[in-house]
């Protein structure tokens, strides 16, 4: 495989974690290369005693550069990263950097696939039985119809790829199970979708239904999208706040037992925890592009390492070219 | 204080769960009209050996009915119950109904609040310190900006009324929180709610904001807004469900420890059940309508109705006039 290549300066806490999860992949056999500034990062490998390869990239967009800033400076470290991929020099790119710029370089970079008018970014929801992948997440805060139609060919593809599903099951982010219930966007996506041979459409699904695992995929427009995964990721953090408070401020006996079931919590707060999958691919560009938080640890570095690598194992980028070539609004909508 | 008009008929377990929680809510000194079917009324008052008025209403709008239905059908028991606000017989109503047709019915009867173009569906949402409340959460699936100027006006008069606050904040739900960021609607509903001398705008909050309690309003489209709520209910659920099969299907030392932090969990469960509040006041008709679950039970019944004399008793409507008198985009968007 070739490597993938890790923007190791945009993020809150670069480049220490990216060289610390950069490793940590290294050493599980992920071949990863280094993008960013040279001497800190030969700096940071030293400190650890490690070897990666470096490539140099003396500019950082940081977190307050706008996403257009991209185009005047193809000289930082995520537009080196994604020209590393264009390049076929790497296989995969990840920035845990500025991701309205992440993916204003990846367009610029590795332009659209075949059929896809605008690419969406794909979140990996935590359920019961696994994961459920909600896109749009906030690539398109405003949407077409065809738009969503193509999230959903794009989100099966990835579900048979990442979730080893041979018919993934889709659900149309709605407020109301009936047809005719929505807004005027998924009222006419509804027609779309369900009339897209490629896909096990399963009709629309409620915000309640997306955590009980009721369909493999979801898809909504990228306003929405980022509203909900927000709002889970917030939720679950509030109510375990929520739960300490009421477990540790109880009496002697709550304190004991709270003591006893800590692990079991610990469990289930874990597997809630957005870190599990590192990164969250950008679909539809020519190109594997993740796009992580900007506060990950080298846990998360390495974790978006994995999935990357994942991708590049499952030919999601072929397969998303493929299952794209049949839909029929590819291309129609400017 | 006038009574408050029980629509007896609507919902999945009626008439007895409003019989007996509008007998509760009459224990606790609230007057209640049963507007529906007066034999069956009659029958399930006896055999709870209690007494309420009854407004007779034989025809009742199901779960299956579309929401246009009512305007034929003046003799159902949500048509009634309204129709009694409006003659100034009743001072309220509340319904466990088909929560289109009740909007549809308020619309009809009622009218609009001058000022309003579309009335909004307020929920109360559950965080730390008590509530904030979001609106709108599901009248109006497509908006414009001045909509959501008005759900802000609204939802302030509301918050003062209701959370006695003297000064309450206002977000305008989005994803980010730079002014310029969102779709179209709301970076354009942005100017317009910054620009509501009344209001004490904050400016945007995002999805993990609204249950830390960012602002005591959120304000969004009722499609945004819909998805938002029954997500987070569907969540706590959700996450309840993990919490016990992880409790109870640990290991012995687990179970003893989850028999001892019982209590301190179900008061936090108890906190996030939306059955608190009963209902949700549809703000901007000329009247107080309320909108339940259809699957409340008495207890979300009576408390329903504490929510409806609560709004009778803190003049919300009179204020939610007064709010909306001054604001600039009142009436001018069709």
């Amino acid at each position: 495989m070739k490597p993938i290549a890790l923007d190791a300066m945009g993020g809150d806490r670069m480049p220490g974690v990216a060289v610390e999860g950069g490793l940590a992949a290294a050493r599980e056999g992920i071949p990863v290369i280094l993008v960013g500034k040279e001497a800190e990062l030969h700096e940071e490998l030293k400190r650890r005693g490690g070897s990666l390869d470096i490539h140099p990239a003396e500019d950082v967009i940081t977190m307050g550069d706008h996403a257009g800033d991209v185009r005047h400076r193809r000289q930082s470290s995520i537009m080196r990263a994604l020209q590393l991929v264009k390049e076929g020099v790497a296989s995969a790119s990840v920035s845990m950097g500025n991701s309205g710029a992440t993916m204003a370089a990846a367009l610029l970079v590795l332009g659209r696939l075949a059929g896809v008018n605008r690419p969406a970014i794909l979140a990996n929801i935590p359920i019961k039985r696994g994961f459920v992948a909600l896109l749009d997440v906030g690539a398109n805060a405003d949407c077409k119809p065809a738009y969503l139609q193509q999230f959903a060919v794009m989100g099966s593809v990835y579900a048979r790829a990442f979730y080893q599903l041979a018919e993934p099951s889709v659900g149309l982010m709605s407020i109301g199970e009936e047809p005719h219930k929505g807004n005027e966007l998924v009222k006419e996506a509804h027609g779309l979708i369900a009339g897209t041979p490629s896909l096990s459409f399963y009709g629309n699904v409620e915000g309640r239904d997306l955590l009980k695992g009721v369909t493999d995929v979801v898809v909504t427009d990228g306003f929405t999208g980022n509203v909900v995964l927000k709002l889970a990721e917030g939720e679950a953090r509030e109510i375990f706040s929520w739960l300490r408070q009421a477990l540790t401020g109880g009496g002697l006996f709550t304190r004991i037992g709270a003591a006893m079931v800590r692990s079991a919590l610990k469990a289930v707060a874990a597997r809630l925890d957005p870190a599990e999958y590192g990164a969250q691919p950008l679909l539809g560009v020519r190109g594997n592009a993740f796009i992580g938080h900007g506060s990950s640890d080298s846990r998360a570095v390495r974790n978006a390492l994995r999935t990357a690598s994942k991708a590049v194992r499952t030919d999601l980028l072929e397969r998303l070219g493929e299952g794209l070539s049949g839909i029929s609004s590819a291309g129609k909508v400017p």
